[in-house]
């Protein structure tokens, strides 16, 4: 069948696209990848022979992999994948993306894995970049929002490392689903007043969105804290629990104040990093909204009142 | 032997105190309940037996397990610790603790499920009050801080639910061994500029300690974030995660800094609590620390420059 996929091998997910000319295809599959390493490899065959079960042209790889503590170092969390990677998908020729967005034979790669460390934002900038020159892509995924300036075609992000990219404001630690509400914000509002969270983990991003209906059950495609179902009524005993009270002690209206109140912090959080990156740049391109978390992408534009521009796919 | 137990079922810790007259003993063991809870009552019988191998006269207990995500309302959390007491020390009357300073006989306290929930600072602050009739207990447990003012032999907190103990400053989520880093502070300081951390569960505040030396590596009675080791070295790495870098990106003195600033983050929120319970008191009472991080309640109470008084035993 031809044509090229693109993987990405995340911490919490991996993610391949099949692509040959006009025709495309794309899987997500949850794993996590410090609670079994060692499965890395055949979740890798699974995801590609799911997107494309005959042989294709070629491979290309990002990774985020190496920053889970399943690994001392990146450099070490970079060659597992690409051994991972090698022995899972022999066949094909193999390339690596790097962050300063070269694509590069696995061969090659080896000696310079701290460069091929978290680049997927890179990967996804450029093919914006084909389709709207001018842009500020805002790509909300499960723990992460990656906020990218696009000028003439050329990504114009000034950080390349994930440290680089926290400090410019283009690597925003907040998502859609995984992301622990008690790092959200250090107090949210009950009774009239502002009540301290508990800094366990009680409960997560996609509560706060499912419970407010911004994501269906079937979008909740992590683990939840507590072990239990991905509905409201569940989710509702989670978010209490992050002030240490259950749904007996709390109204459900109460609860939904405290998830009303964390969603609209999340969605401050990007409208900062969109302020900041912009700040750089004399005009305000249209937002790219990307990702499973795009509605809080979309959001922020509509509160600072940015154009946004949806990709054709 | 004879004596009497008390008994305190936390959410990651069980501890046990037998005392006889001036004969005192003490254990503590780490016991995540959410992992494993049909395993609590076996845990139970092996601290009891540790603490006092011969009956005893009677058991008193606290729990705050009930608030973990094994059970889905208090009730029900206090209910089953009841029940696994029972089954497990089956023999000497049993007795539990209420919110209200009660000690109820197990039989008549199951109706009152609630007022049973997370009443050890209680416990721990009448047994203050009994040595101290004027003085702010501040106990620095693993996880969470109590900050109890005790008046005229009484104690006079506000709150009595954790909720309400939350919103009056009584109870603070930081500890010594357990807390999320990501949930002391949304910035830390790296190379002049103010980095905003990674909402993962990389580093906990045990390895913020471990690092300025205020634990020992046999004080690190939790599991690391990791898997790896409690030593300097490991928890530099997992510090460093925290700002999605590692030990080749950061000097050890870079990682340090950050250390430094999350331990005076939780003593700023220690002295908080201190400030605001002590606003409603004419006279200032001297800090009574206890706890496994008793030194963060110590170096607060020196920054306000309060009088400290330590107990007896």
């Amino acid at each position: 069948m031809g044509g090229v996929i693109g993987l990405d091998v995340g911490g919490a997910n991996t993610k391949a696209v099949w692509r040959n000319g006009g025709e495309r295809r794309a899987v997500s599959r949850p794993f996590e990848v410090w609670r079994d390493r060692e499965a890395l490899a055949a979740v890798l065959r699974e995801v590609v022979a799911g997107v494309a079960p005959e042989p294709v042209e070629a491979v290309a790889l990002t990774t985020t992999a190496e920053l889970s503590d399943a690994f001392r170092t990146k450099r070490e969390g970079v060659g597992f994948v690409l051994d991972a990677a090698e022995a899972a998908l022999g066949g094909p020729p193999l390339f690596a993306f790097t962050t300063a967005g070269e694509v590069v034979p696995f061969a090659e790669v080896r000696a310079r894995a701290p460069e091929v460390a978290a680049a997927n934002w890179l990967a996804s900038a450029l093919a914006v970049a084909a389709v709207h020159p001018d842009a500020l892509m805002i790509d909300v995924g499960s723990t992460t929002a990656d906020v990218v300036p696009i000028a003439a075609g050329r990504v114009a992000a000034t950080g390349r490392t994930d440290l680089d990219r926290l400090l410019a404001g283009e690597l925003v630690y907040t998502g859609a689903l995984r992301t622990n509400l008690a790092a959200i914000a250090p107090r949210v509002p009950v009774r009239d007043s502002s009540c301290p969270v508990a800094s366990e983990l009680f409960a997560i991003s996609a509560d706060v969105q499912l419970i407010l209906g911004h994501l269906a059950p079937g979008a909740y495609t992590c683990a939840t804290p507590d072990g239990r179902p991905a509905t409201v009524e569940f989710a509702r005993e989670r978010v209490a629990r992050l002030v240490c009270a259950d749904a007996e002690q709390m109204a459900a209206e109460e609860i939904d104040a405290i998830a009303a109140f964390l969603h609209a912090e999340q969605v401050r959080q990007v409208e900062a990093a969109v302020r900041r990156v912009s700040g750089r740049f004399e005009v305000a391109p249209p937002v790219v909204p990307l990702g499973a978390g795009a509605f809080l992408a979309r959001e922020a534009a509509e509160q600072l009142g940015r154009a946004v521009a949806e990709l054709p796919w």
